[in-house]
């Protein structure tokens, strides 16, 4: 059985991808780097969300030499011009607050109509084979920024994005609901006929 | 002699803005709202720096009855897809703490390295007159976000963008120096021709 390594310690995704490879019918064994102990974290050096997907994808196929899948995201304002972006995890200055992220950006928005509030969450899904050989894909979930935050589920910038036509936040969404609609689990089905192809 | 007004009450635009009038043969007065001390303060509610600027101008337009200049300005960051743009000035969360914009921008982007770092700032520059007509130009200046403030003179982000070409900071040119390349400068010499034009 083919062996791919997925480049996080977020167990919750290596949960969530190992699902939705098996509803895609394959059957390769899905690790996560927890498995590998000695990797150290990957600089985040790119710009774009694929960028930063592809280094990692492929600092972990070359130190693992297994097929590796990484991935990338963040919120993208429309009137911030796509920020925060890739610094959705360090917008307040430090990496990983996420309370303190959530508010500064609720307070640069303050004066900012229900009209222009328009936002999504992107996540870019890259695979790299230890040979160098690459796909990237990304998927969004659209939606408008509330004033306020909303819910206790999920994290980052989840209380304060109400994807379009669901009435709730991303964080008032029970963990399937959100796993349905959101921009990892698109851009992880999106990478399913990469993962097909280059390790067939 | 045709009368003009400037929407602000920082003296040095005035004086600026009159100087540039007089350079290119224009003989209107030029006052500051401080001569209309009952106009409030207009709340910039447009998504673009060419829309505040509009916004400024036609109310002083309306308030006053007389032809009115407004500008709006901000730093746009290449890989931050243009923000902080107009939320420039409440970059931190509230408005006008210079410092803390700055150091808040140092810090998102602290991991970006120099081929990254591409920066401008940007001026749109606004004439209304009483009846309705209008016109906006912008200007600009470009340059690179040093890793650490540098310089004493000017506001805002001046002490960490350094313009192409300068080698120093915006913060370290004299006035001068800053008024014959600043995209206000440059907003405000495009906007001669639109008010030789209407104030005909």
């Amino acid at each position: 059985m083919t062996r791919l390594i997925l480049a996080t310690r977020n167990a919750a995704k290596v949960t969530e991808l190992r699902a939705i490879l098996a509803d895609a019918g394959l059957s390769h064994e899905l690790l996560g780097v927890d498995a590998f102990p000695e990797l150290s974290d990957v600089k985040e050096t790119g710009v774009t969300f694929a960028e930063n997907a592809l280094l990692k994808a492929h600092a972990t196929a070359r130190a693992t030499g297994l097929p590796a899948v990484a991935d990338d995201s963040g919120l993208c304002v429309d009137v911030l011009g796509g920020a925060p972006g890739i610094f959705s995890a360090r917008w307040a200055g430090r990496h990983g607050d996420d309370r303190a992220n959530l508010e500064l950006l609720l307070a640069q928005l303050a004066d900012i109509d229900g009209a222009h509030r328009g936002a999504h969450f992107a996540c870019a899904a890259a695979l790299a084979l230890p040979d160098g050989r690459e796909r990237v894909v990304e998927g969004r979930l659209t939606g408008v920024l509330r004033f306020e935050a909303a819910g206790d589920g999920g994290f980052g910038y989840d209380p304060i994005l109400e994807p379009d036509g669901v009435g709730r936040t991303c964080a008032e969404l029970s963990p399937p609901e959100k796993n349905a609609i959101s921009h990892r689990g698109k851009a992880f089905r999106a990478l399913v006929p990469a993962v097909r192809e280059l390790l067939a």
